[in-house]
């Protein structure tokens, strides 16, 4: 039996892979893993029996047997973990990767997430505009240190990692205002990502369950 | 050679081991490994010596050796792969485990986070009163689910682990008004971390740099 992941029954980016469901998709088609997907809607989600698999109510979550997991950096890990190919052998590299991980997800994602919630929820509020430059702000000075970290290299540290992977999907994220596009070198390791035929792979298998239609691929 | 991590010089909550490297602190203290501290300043953490070890320029950081990290979440999880008492051996309780970590960092502590920085960013505009109320109810619906999840246990998921080391301390940075007091489990939940000897010594340790004064203990 492959796992099965839970991902949304209709995506609110309308297929544009930015559902956390996406990274461990990423990650199942980076090592070979075939999986299942059992899709739910916002109201399933706080029901008590999805919350037994998630405290929080939220997608996604792993089942593997007598596994069940929640949180999508937590998940990646535990496949990466389990197969070749997302994270160095050598034990210091390996360490530094995961490193990475923690980064995209606690030091980068946070100020990306609060510009979205305020586009989406104080849009209405008088001081919108004004809140808006401060959170972009925010959102700019984590790029420009992402940006100098990574210079001219490929991946973060070496050879793609679970970091990259969760970087790239933090970083598709970013809105477009934040100012992602000044940094060319930001950029062309977003687009290096989502180049990856897994990458592929799983943005088709997402945007599928949008459109009903099966991925071409 | 013990690792060294890094702290604060001038810790800006008055040794209330509010700061990320009590986290750090806490685990080595939880596995018996001896560490130095090296004290850095506001502005050296934006240097680029500091800068090299954390690209965001900001506290802990840990080297060992050859090997620097970042990101307190990632060493903690360091930490607790290499010495014993902070994860399960059991397989599947070390993948929940670690799940928990992520948890704490990236779904339960960004609206407590969120909620401070308006207090420190936000109180002269005329929207604070609003806003507040508006980030106290994320943080409370944040801890309602925790503590449904919690019930009457001592910890989230059997023994003591990484996971319960960060939960309390993102839980300690959430603000009274935010509900804590309201769940008396979660409550108790913290006092249980605060309770343990290796706590102890930490928040000795970490108060003792505010005091200028030896930890006593």
């Amino acid at each position: 039996m492959p796992p099965t992941i839970t991902a949304f029954e209709r995506s609110p980016d309308r297929g544009r892979g930015m559902a956390r469901d996406m990274r461990v998709r990423w990650a199942l088609e980076e090592v070979g893993q075939p999986y299942d997907v059992r899709l739910v809607s916002f109201s399933e989600m706080k029901e008590s029996a999805h919350r037994r698999l998630h405290p929080f109510g939220q997608i996604p979550t792993y089942e593997d047997g007598d596994l069940t997991l929640f949180e999508s950096g937590a998940i990646v890990l535990h496949i990466a973990e389990h197969h070749a190919g997302l994270l160095p052998d050598e034990v210091n590299a390996r360490a530094r990767a995961i490193a990475w991980m923690f980064a995209a997800l606690n030091t980068v994602e946070p100020p990306i997430v609060e510009r979205s919630m305020a586009m989406l929820l104080e849009r209405d509020k008088s001081w919108h505009e004004e809140r808006l430059r401060f959170l972009d702000d925010r959102v700019r000075v984590r790029l420009g240190e992402l940006s100098s970290r990574l210079g001219d290299a490929d991946w973060l540290d070496g050879e793609f990692s679970a970091g990259d992977l969760l970087m790239v999907t933090v970083l598709r994220r970013a809105p477009a205002s934040g100012g992602l596009e000044k940094y060319s070198n930001l950029c062309a390791y977003v687009a290096r990502g989502e180049a990856r035929p897994a990458y592929k792979r799983a943005f088709d298998a997402q945007l599928a369950v949008f459109t009903g239609q099966p991925p071409t691929s």
